[in-house]
């Protein structure tokens, strides 16, 4: 039965030949007329003060419509400085590449010739760079929390679970937090092995294909259509609304085809672009080139973790004390809490204490990338983990599963773990070839593993469910497909009423008219979205049965769905056609209402995703290379969907990983300015550095999830900076602390450790 | 309280604004990289062979991308020959201005260039352009059935009303059917005076301020976006798919704004822009110039109605016959059944007989002008009432009183009326000082009435509710708002919520992912998604009581909805805003479901609507000038939604309805020359000829309309031409038989009368 088959096909997305042939229209590539172009005039410095704007060249060029500062933009000012909502640096610039200028033009071309007509005039200021040193300033260094809108009550008290408390905010702090356990001075005493590590991870970009782009069309009567490659279309029409202080049904976002997002296409440029076309009463546009999208877009924040673990030989976890530093950028995150929860909450820590901090720097602010701050914290706790292993004489393995987190286990800021598949990945992991055989390696080979965890999020989400004239359904959807999960939701559609998937068309329609969805980040649309979908179907076939009792003179009850029609049950030939149906309920003079589902659902809680993964790796001790020879990723799904799109996100994610392992990072020198903002500097895998991987999927049923699925998207990217660590320990006895893993600092550890004739540990 | 207020506000539309400061965007304006345009090589023939078609000189020009013929275009074959799926003539041409060469070019002056380098040769063929003698011709003069698809056997049987039989159809009729009640023969013996006359109607061109437009987008995956100004999304969605022989779904059609429509705009262009789109894989665009809207087009067929009545002397009707002629032009239509219902209908015949015909004339196809047939049926019946009246010597609206059809009595196909409002609309006329001071005019001057009517349509509909951020709500429709009917039904669902109507936004989605509804033409759109709406934002108040309770710990019943937040009813202060509702239903991590309500209505009746109009006019005996000096419009609405949108439903009518009286016409030569193409000879009524208008509404609630109401689109444009009629009658004692009524007729008439010395009644 068709039924049966529509959950687990291979589907592949279709949204494939239209990008490959380049056929995909951006918000670059929409024509619309009487178009203006935005340019923007960077800040060359990572803090300075503006004290002097000259527009007035810039202004007189043919063609040039308006040059436009801070305070020219029609935006309600926020409570504080928000990255979006001040897209204009105002008296001061806080990181390099800061737009302070924008110049609209007829071209593109005349608008890239004036911006280098605006003349702004910059007393330079001593910038920030280095988060630990500007923790612990007690100076505010980047902006004072006046201009943050930061109170000084505003954290002073504890959270509802109990178990997070505020601490005293550093100067140059805008989170500080506590989350506390037991008594880690006792844990400490019962342990027999302590490891006390800081681990460093740089800023890295989300590097997707297509940069930041919005384009804001206003309609003459007060109504504002935003075209924006973006995540989440309910969010940034609300960001736009309150921006421009209007109704939010007065803006109509479009997300349009989005070439990659990772997490950072989330309403950067749209307030910007929306207040100049609602101020000019014309269309409008701003796509960042590469360089801009370099400096300032919203990558991943660096980060210093300094963890202190311990454990008792016999492999019990005695205690956690770690001091998580998030560099934020010169705009607040909210990254240093996911990397305490997992931090602290992959493994059973009874006692454990971690203070959390986001400290401002003058980068551009921080931005969420696939799965923010988890690949940071895995790469600690992993490392932790890995080493008490080795000191204790303990199967690594063993080892992890002796202390994994499971379901009822607490995190660090209380709540327990829901249904997780910690354990079952990594026992599959355990009994794969790839670690039995670990033992077998080459000269200079090694092999690492590590568990990585993502909480995911949830959120209320909506769909329609129609039928068409063919006896095909259309769903309608509020969120944006930004990885393939539309194929999967047309499978849980498909699985639902009986039919085959390809009867089945995901429509994502604009913010006016779309069911509410989430924004596509947090690994959260198949198990939102794609439980909206099944009930929006049920319903739906209720209604078909209902229109097919009558018309068959039949009870509900003695129908089913099959084969494109409805049947009674048992009699070969009594059964009507879904077309028939459908033309039966739309037809001039009809008497049965459209068939038209919906499907509304909220979850109480999320479904977190666990991966295990396993990198073998050949580390060369003359250049300090380190080549990634097999990849085993075993990742729990709840229930496999789309096996296409689940491989896709594993087999991206692993790459990412090997990215953050061995290759990817901005960095910023001291002035504060970045070292490597273009694809030339910016190193990232290419085919040639990424092995043969094997993906494993694990079904632990999420108790909400559709059918039992979790989240895919974000887990992939988790474990695999940790796993090559991990691996390049194995091989080599250098314990990496710093992503990515030089090559040269490799080599400055073989070297040192060849002329002191021992063993070091660290790579720095 | 809000909730009583809504229903009834007299509310602008808020297109206005932007129509008249022309920023609204139709079809020919939208802008879409790498368009071609679409112009047309057009018959200067009515009836020709085509013997050679030589597109080489124009293939040749630069710029010229194609230049097709009909074989050359991917459309599925239809069955017999139909307007909109043979939009290229074939072998032969039928009317003059068919489409003969679709020239596709880089810009539009490249491809009006290149249409005077295609060269077609014809051999004429003698037109049919009477439709009389077309009609008694038993030679197939404009197609042959085949061509037509038309099997003899087609209407051998009767309908399922059991009160319509198939006539034999003559050779060149595409429909003859006999509607039968009593005995007619019985019927004229008790009569003590009988009429009889031949009413002629021209063809009339529906003169929208937008010319016909579609453009068709494919984005090179197999599917294809077509904007068009149409009145139906769905059916032109279906109208293209089933032309290209797609499913449904790969169809996305966009209703553009529409610059006036009145019945013609569906789906006339659409299949071939699609097709030339489909076979080019390239964005295709036509918009006719208005010559070719002209020539062809869809305008209102001419008719030929020879009816005869009779009725005792106390004022009984006794009897009607009548030969119905339509003359279809060079495709099928479907107007001679109204206009039998309504010449029928009407008024209580216990025995009537009308034998209805579709002609084909060498014409372009008819298609449907506001009220398809009513007006022309209304002039007959309404001419009829009045002659014998004044023969009888009785009071002709007591006349009227007496035999007007009411809930219960039977059409001529069968069915009964259900409760409408004739009777109503005419007690509120005689009611009326102009009708009551009637005798009182001036030399030259009468008064005339009419009543008329209009059966409407149904056809199921759907919407959604979706509560927004800020407390308002959006409803979703698949309708295109064609007259102001969104306003109205903002009003139904601030009534039905209890909110403001500023707080209501009604969204047209495209046919991808809005709610299925049927086209806007049978004034049905309010009646049927009005009540959809109703529906929906009931559904997503029950949700929002759901919630709510939750949140306010409270019994639902103990609720209510009003000034924007739900409370506890008695409880002051005791509420939850529906502002902070939408918050707690979307936030991420939320535990509520998204509110999201829906509408699905199927009325088994339509509801018709009635109208009496009063026309006093000045007619001058020495040139044949008929001014209308003032004009008394009473209408059954059922209820008052918005009376703004209704008066102007009504002005708009009326207007109409003077130039149905006394102005419009397509006149076709002998050789089937349309010798009123362009507005330097079709004329209007401007604002000089139309005077002040008094606007009459009455509620006769329908059963099933919301809130009681009916649809209000049609019913004004029916009786102008019969009143205007009558009222010439009462002032010269002329009796109008041709619309529009000829200043030279009358005075050739007065002439003729003065010389005979006696009162000739009949104005040719």
């Amino acid at each position: 039965m068709e039924s049966q088959t529509a959950i687990g096909s291979w589907v592949r997305r279709d949204d494939g030949g239209v990008k490959v042939r380049g056929r995909a229209r951006y918000t670059g590539d929409i024509a619309i007329p009487d178009l203006l172009h935005v340019r923007l005039v960077l800040s060359p410095y990572a803090h300075a003060k503006i004290t002097r704007i000259d527009t007035s060249a810039a202004r007189a060029m043919p063609g040039v419509v308006a040059v436009l500062t801070a305070g020219d933009l029609p935006l309600v000012e926020p409570e504080g400085l928000t990255r979006s909502r001040d897209p204009l640096a105002r008296d001061r610039v806080f990181f390099e590449g800061q737009p302070v200028v924008a110049v609209v033009a007829e071209s593109e071309a005349i608008a890239m010739d004036a911006v280098t007509e605006v003349l702004v005039d910059y007393d330079e200021i001593e910038p920030a760079v280095d988060p630990m040193t500007t923790l612990g300033d007690d100076r505010e260094r980047v902006h004072d929390s006046e201009a943050l809108g930061i109170r000084e009550d505003a954290g002073a008290h504890t959270t509802a679970h109990g178990h997070t408390e505020a601490l005293p905010r550093p100067a140059n702090a805008t989170s500080a937090q506590r989350y506390k356990r037991g008594d880690i001075e006792q844990g400490f005493a019962e342990a027999d092995s302590i490891v006390e590590r800081e681990y460093v991870t740089s800023w890295v970009y989300q590097a997707y294909l297509e940069p930041q782009s919005s384009m804001a069309v206003p309609d003459g009567a007060g109504n504002l259509t935003v075209y924006s490659s973006t995540q989440g279309s309910f969010s940034t029409r609300n960001e736009v609304a309150s921006g421009l202080g209007i109704p939010p049904q007065r803006v109509k976002l479009v997300a349009a085809e989005v070439g990659g997002a990772f997490g950072a296409k989330y309403a950067l440029l749209d307030p910007l672009v929306a207040a100049i076309a609602w101020k000019l009463d014309r269309p409008a546009r701003l796509v960042y080139t590469r360089s801009e999208d370099f400096l300032a877009s919203t990558p991943a924040p660096g980060t210093v973790l300094q963890v202190k673990t311990g454990a008792t030989k016999d492999g019990r976890l005695t205690a956690l004390q770690a001091k998580v530093v998030v560099d934020t950028g010169a705009f607040p995150g909210e990254t240093a809490g996911i990397v305490s929860l997992l931090l602290g909450g992959t493994y059973r820590f009874p006692n454990l204490q971690i203070d959390a901090y986001e400290v401002l720097t003058n980068k551009p602010g921080a931005g969420a990338y696939r799965a923010p701050g988890a690949p940071q914290a895995c790469f600690a706790i992993e490392g932790q983990i890995e080493e008490m292993a080795r000191e204790l004489g303990l199967d690594p393995m063993e080892f992890r599963l002796k202390n994994v987190t499971e379901e009822g286990d607490l995190m660090p800021d209380g709540p327990p773990w829901p249904r997780v598949g910690s354990r079952a990945v990594l026992e599959t992991l355990r009994d794969h070839a790839a670690w039995q055989k670990r033992g077998e390696n080459g000269p200079g080979e090694g092999v690492g593993i590590a568990l990585g965890g993502w909480p995911a999020g949830t959120q209320p989400a909506s769909a329609t469910c129609r039928l068409n004239p063919d006896g095909s359904f259309s769903f309608t959807v509020g969120s944006v497909d930004i990885a393939g999960t539309n194929v999967g939701m047309a499978l849980l559609g498909a699985q639902t009423l009986g039919v085959s998937p390809d009867k089945i068309e995901i429509v994502e329609a604009d913010t006016d008219s779309a069911p509410f969805a989430g924004a596509s980040g947090g690994s959260k649309i198949t198990y939102t979205v794609g439980s909206a979908i099944i009930k929006a179907a049920e319903d739906a076939k209720r209604q078909i049965f209902a229109l097919a009792a009558e018309m068959l003179e039949a009870a509900e009850q003695d129908l089913e769905l099959a084969g494109g029609e409805v049947r009674v049950k048992g009699v070969p030939g009594r059964g009507i056609g879904l077309d028939r149906i459908a033309s039966a309920s739309t037809a001039f003079g009809g008497g049965y209402a459209p068939i038209l589902g919906d499907g509304r659902d909220a979850h109480a809680d999320s479904a977190p995703g666990f991966v295990a993964h396993l990198a073998r790796v050949r580390v060369d001790e003359d250049t300090g290379l380190v080549t990634v020879l097999d990849y085993v990723a075993v990742q729990d799904v709840g229930k496999i969907i789309n096996p296409a799109g689940i491989q896709g996100q594993v087999y991206g994610g692993v790459t990412q990983g090997i990215g953050w392992a061995l290759m990817e990072g901005l960095y910023y020198d001291d002035s504060g300015h970045l070292r490597t903002g273009s694809f030339v500097d910016y190193a990232m895998p290419s085919a040639l550095e990424v092995p043969g991987i094997e993906s494993i999927l694990v079904e632990v049923p999420s108790p909400d999830g559709p059918f039992g699925a979790r989240g895919v998207g974000e887990p992939p990217v988790v474990a695999g900076a940790a796993a090559i660590a991990n691996a390049v320990y194995d091989a080599t006895g250098v314990r990496p602390t710093q992503l990515p893993i030089m090559a040269e600092k490799l080599v400055e550890e073989f070297q040192s450790r060849r002329q002191a004739g021992r063993g070091e540990r660290s790579a720095h």
